[in-house]
């Protein structure tokens, strides 16, 4: 038996279901969407080390997964998306030019995946990675994944990322947004869960100010370690996740 | 400068902005209350160890701090609220019978805290602590403290807890409100944000099958230890946050 009553918001005749999940370790966010009235729902960027306690979440709300969906191929951490292929039917999901074959679907810039009456609209925002999507879910709120964080952005020195690219991505189709859109980011590491267009346009400390060549050289000079996963990471998620 | 358009829900003519925010030392979730229009704010259960980043999230979005208001005395971290008070022009406010008389206001079982047209209900949930008040957020919502977790609850082992307490509170208490209310925790350790009432009655193993006297068995038998910072965290909180 499943609960009756989930929390849905309302978006004209839609009822939607939506849930942000935290991986501690990496500091991941992966969002739970499913339309009420169907059951059906899409996982955005899980982690493999949570995969059990997504499943529970799913088989206690009564939904069906039909896809794991990917804003990128991440760096940090392995999918679920593979080993939830195998689980459930679901499909795997990654944007368009992806270095993951083994995908079920592409999402090109623009296209949009349905999962019941939601709907959730690929935008092409590469620069942290040379693939990389955000997705517009109900027209209302954006998963940026790693292109825009709040007050912060993905870096830009591995895997074919580029700063100049980035930039681009976020000032003219990010920013380009609805001011209200809330934005919901790949990972926090501070301990902000949601913020919005307006406020990034305003207070993100990476963008406000900065010319493309300054935003160059702001994340030339970061200097970062690379993720403590980043060898073990990127080759499964190249095979969905597979290990 | 703010930002003209914040995340708004509105509910009825109200404009409310409601932030959830993350302690990932202590697993802790703070939340941001705020009247769009009047521009004022709550912070319920702030963490020390976050004041600059809620102070900076406030002053961004143009808030004005009225309040800040416990669940309870703490014993896993040291609460900003004196150390708010003392920047701002902010009240503290604790359960009614909390061991802080250093407090400005002591709320008591149903009564109600407004902040512009945000009305923010005391529903007193004795247990985890002789004296801990969750609060109902404009009757949508409830902000559980250490009463109620998602799939878990709080310990009942120190501070005057007592499990038979807390089995009233969350079975006679929160488990009366209807099933559509969100539950937004005082903490989460395994990466949930959210929850609702109906799922809570029907898969909190804490709670599902258990008899007031199984429950109470199950509490004693838990043997966790101290928080780390307990030593240091109630004595402080007992005087509003001071160390």
């Amino acid at each position: 038996m499943v609960v009756k009553t989930l929390n849905a918001r309302r978006i004209g005749h839609k009822a939607m279901l939506f849930r942000q999940l935290f991986d501690s370790e990496t500091s991941t966010y992966t969002y739970l969407i499913a339309d009420e009235g169907t059951k059906e729902a899409v996982l955005v960027d899980p982690v493999l080390d949570k995969i059990e306690r997504d499943r529970q979440l799913l088989q206690e709300l009564g939904l069906t997964l039909r896809y794991g969906v990917e804003t990128h191929i991440h760096a940090d951490h392995i999918s679920a998306t593979g080993r939830l292929r195998e689980l459930t039917n679901c499909q795997g999901v990654v944007p368009e030019n992806a270095s993951a074959k083994c995908a079920d679907r592409f999402l090109g810039d623009g296209e949009i995946l349905r999962v019941g009456s939601v709907e959730i609209k690929a935008i092409a925002t590469p620069g942290h990675t040379d693939s990389h999507n955000a997705y517009l879910v109900n027209n209302d709120r954006i998963l940026t994944g790693d292109a825009l964080f709040i007050r912060g952005c993905g870096r830009t020195d591995f895997q074919n990322g580029d700063a100049a690219t980035l930039y681009d991505s976020v000032t003219q189709k990010l920013f380009a947004l609805p001011e209200e859109t809330l934005v919901y980011p790949g990972h926090d590491y501070r301990g902000h869960l949601v913020s919005t267009i307006a406020e990034e346009k305003q207070y993100n400390p990476r963008f406000v100010g900065k010319t493309k060549t300054s935003f160059i050289k702001l994340m030339n000079d970061l200097n970062l370690p690379n993720p403590k996963k980043i060898m073990e990471a990127v080759p499964a998620n190249e095979k969905c996740g597979k290990i």
